[in-house]
């Protein structure tokens, strides 16, 4: 079955919409500075390559769709390098709300936003509340690519399973295994915290702080490089995508989520 | 010394903000259904009374100051209950970059977001890094009241300690405490998720879904407030009080965060 | 009764908003510099207090409630001296019609915008008006805290009756009134046009001018603050409060003001 | 002189903006209903007609050009008769906001808003001072026709004088002098509040209502239009005419308004 | 027939807009630079003049009516000449969709915005279908006075024809027919490039450039005034006049444009 | 050499800004209705497809480099037909504006707006004429995929060539090309005026209609599908590749387009 919405036709997208359980996978990525090695795309990259494996191995008549990538994201916190491309918060919400809102008047009953942009995490959990609250009959799940699948984790030693945040092991392993020509010779490591965080408060996690790369490294990475492999990165993606597949067999097979005591819109 | 930056006179606070490391802090709460016992402001409430507890604690001549409490949030997810009054995503971000532009401009140097409502951490994160990336010599720490301190959650048994989402056993028992005049007699048990998830799916977390209360919920709790007691509410703000105290104090005594090669504004 | 709706739960503000008359007092502040002598929330405490004491002199069983005091408000005369935190009147209009549309959805009839600052009161009357046009069956009601009631102008002498407009005799005696250690010892006597405007224009009034604080202040004052009192503060206070007391007995025993014709929303 | 700014070419404007003491008259009006009796474009039209009088009688060698009349203003309290078109708030703060920064830009150094239309006064005086705010260089004058002038009101009996708000006495009278072609036959006399507010309340004034017209009237006239006429209309023209040149004579002999320690934009 | 809406009152608008095929013309032009010799105002007095010009030839019974010229454009590229006074492209959008969904609720059937600014065509198609989309029992079309009409063309010598874009030939006549004595001595050959653009490209046209005036001329004219006349500009003018009337005839004696399948608002 | 940006790491694309006429090439399309045998993406994958082909024939030291096809466009006149996802006018602005704003930041030249989608030619005329205006050192081209090439329109007969506007023959032909397992088995005839416009007037051109594709077309094609061919497509395809590639190849051995006596930003 075609999943791609853009090559159906739109009685082909009316009878979808109609489908009882009917989804769509948003993938959403960014262009932005991602070190000195890899490619600005890379997020939305690996959005779009980890959607497609997935979708390719769902059973052929489940309801599930796919928009194409979003390209820009929000990345404030990279402005500072060249290259990175960064739309205005309000701007992501809006059109995040515009597309919602139509996918929703075509009739779609769930939309997940498949997102590989770490920095645009929380932007897609309030555009999510606020679509979802505007338009209660189309649940929406706004997902992070990494934060998913089980077994990513254990792939990755410490301190960089908890501390490498961009550009860094994971993310180089898995570019060389994609595209290892999109991979640039450096295998930096940047950005570790010299001192580290007063007791109670980090970078990222419970007690955070908005940090800008600029803050931390020179290069653009905050992680260590130095490891990646095309081998880890196959490990990586084969994990990402028997995670996301598992789940999202689980989602299309279930009412998930609940829907009650709506207001109408 | 008076911490209350609305009690200063304005070469007070010309005063205060040339300090070295002159820090603001900027509880935030919401106006929204709480149950059918608990008070709208209740957010707002907690921001507020750990704020004034948190700062009575901290050394006379510590550079930290507050803002009066926001009372109204971003609540998307109860707008379908009466009493909830929600700004939009856009007015909140708006706000905050607003007000943090003129701390900025007189020289404030961090601006903690001192949050007690769950629905915004996500919003605030967004608003702090589009207002650290516009501003980048304020530093800006988006914080929610109840993640930071340790030894919060050992006090609250399972499965309430992960799934008491909003007006359980913590909310309760920290109002039962602080102003048990304004706690109706209910004790609700509602919002638990029958069935639950799909594998691999929850309401929060790592694969999250954009919930309405109303989805979940008749009564407006998600949680269980059976045996909300005053103690328990004690040991809780004692806790949240010493947890922060600690953490400001680290705060102030370090450089945190880095603020390094940044362009200027 | 309660009377503060961010205590009550929301069964209790459904039950509130039904009741016929059901009126809502929004206290409006600003934390804006209130020259060397005066705290930056001065127009803020204001509000509150008087608001609360006039609530409290009102026969328990009338319907009205009061929200908690917006202390941001919209002071761009003023943002030349530090500690002023002024929102852009745009988004000053956008909270009130958010705020003003879900106590109208909640079914409260009347919303009393009760303003303590100057320098906003045209732009309360503009976000009034366009909150009446969008929802006709909830009437608002801009009103300045030192405009309504009598007998405020005469115990203020001339010129500071009509030129005294900010942190002047009134506002510094009434602070000495009720906030006496928030009271610097400063008692500027500034902003004196020199020479007058010329014939038929005004600072104010019917041919007024968009002035800028720092046009005609070093201090932040415009008037005489030399004279101010605790005790002429306390006649202020009380006449403030049995006039606006006065004033909501009759609003709330009339239907007041007319509606009619409407459109629907 | 060609005072009219569209009819100069580009090297005049620049050279007009550079003369000191360089001011541009703004007229504005609206195009809303106005009883069954009067245009649409009353106000916009005594706007354009008074200004040019005015500038007609001014010395040739004065300072001073005007743009063309606004014709659509702020209505919302008359949107709901045909033919009033009004735009939103924020709309026309945004249009005066940005041909007040070129203004700024172009070198001139006052702009008086010269509005006719009472339902945008304050909506005015706040696009001034937020305009003013931004540019502190370019003085801002709101004003409106009809307060002016002193000697107006003497030539309106009570109740008129005081509660003819809306098509009444003066305005059907200025029309069947300036344009008698214009007026249809009736003359109404409608609005009349019944009963009156309570005590302390009012429709206008120190403790107004964010009234709709549709509230108090059926023929959309706020006042008594019996008593009109050609002569009346004739007499509030010369004072209308000589209040204001002998105002805009003052000010351009005048360094009115002060301004003073400024911020640079 | 009164044919100006502004001169109408409000039951006379509401009589007109029930009217079968009622029809209302927007004469919309700019105040921008117009070279040395032609006023600013240019465009929209020339909107506003063919626009009565056309009326006054149309049979009296037809339902159709005018809005007074709309002087404020949207003029970036003549941003740098002082004297353009120009709106961003999201006011001017604003502005249409606003006065069109008054025009539409009133009951207006079609709306045609009379466009003499060659700057803004692009603009106006745009606001034109979004208004429509939105409000799809309005037709809207969207006409540049330039271009209707047959052997305007015929009057131009090339390369004036194809490469007169601003303030040139026909301009210059025009006015020097319309109002000479607003016509300074200048006559301006400015704007040739030198060299032409690469094989392919272009000013304007298939595949163009966002020029800025000031890219090309030093006066402000791309064109070539030399040979203007008041001849040439009756001649002008009488083609304008005969071409729009005759388009309006044939309008309003059909059906055009049409509608069908239409989403209720 | 890689000239896709999104492929290129930040010092890669820092050094690509800096080389002399460094030029971007933005291709945008639209995911819209087009009919019932062709794709959503149709606009889209024309973009994608043709600018590809052209940057591969392009010499390889050329400073040239392209984004990736933005997806979502501005399609309000199909939104009637399930599977159109529009963005409103003032979105596709702003997102042109902030890339735009940081392509300038980068050191681009350059940016040339590949559009594919003849419903927002006039959008991305207006976005481009606000950014260059802002941004005065980077050039903005705005083109139309079919409108540049010579000979496109030789190969489609009459009435085809003028009044196939979506859909129909050229489209049709292209994509069997591109992508014939895309396209769907009906060859529609459809969007044919019955009866034509008035004299003078017509759907597009020198005095159009804000048409709806539902006023005219139940099918959602305006043309006539009946004689597409492969073998059309790739001529088309041929032509268009040729037309492109040779008008880049000048634009880049060009200064064009000029750029004279900026404002600074």
């Amino acid at each position: 079955m075609e999943r791609a919405l853009e090559r159906l036709s739109w009685p082909e997208v009316r009878a979808a919409a109609c489908r009882p359980g009917s989804t769509v996978l948003w993938p959403l990525g960014a262009i932005e500075q991602h070190g000195p090695h890899l490619p600005l795309g890379t997020d939305a990259l690996f959005a779009d390559r980890v959607a497609d494996a997935v979708l390719a191995g769902l059973a052929d008549d489940l309801p599930i769709w796919r928009l194409p990538v979003s390209w820009f994201g929000f990345s404030p916190e990279h402005t500072a390098f060249p290259g990175t491309f960064s739309l205005p918060a309000e701007l992501v919400i809006a059109q995040v709300m515009a597309i919602g809102a139509q996918l929703a008047a075509a009739g779609f009953q769930r939309l997940v936003l498949f997102n590989a942009h770490g920095g645009q995490i929380a932007l897609l959990q309030v555009a999510a509340r606020q679509l979802r609250a505007a338009h209660p009959a189309l649940a929406v799940l706004p997902c992070f690519l990494w934060s998913g699948p089980e077994g990513i984790g254990a792939l990755l030693p410490e301190p960089e399973r908890s501390d490498g945040l961009h550009a860094g092991l994971a993310e180089t392993s898995l570019m060389l295994h994609l595209q290892p020509e999109w991979v640039g010779p450096e295998r930096p490591c940047d950005g570790q915290l010299q001192p580290p965080p007063p007791s109670g408060w980090s970078l990222e996690g419970a007690v955070p702080n908005a940090w800008l790369t600029a803050d931390l490294s020179a290069t653009g990475v905050v992680g260590d490089a130095r490891g990646a492999s095309a081998a880890l990165g196959e490990q990586l993606f084969e994990r990402l995508v028997a995670g996301w597949r598992q789940r999202l067999d689980a989602l299309l097979a279930s009412p998930w989520p609940p829907r009650g005591r709506l207001r109408s819109d």
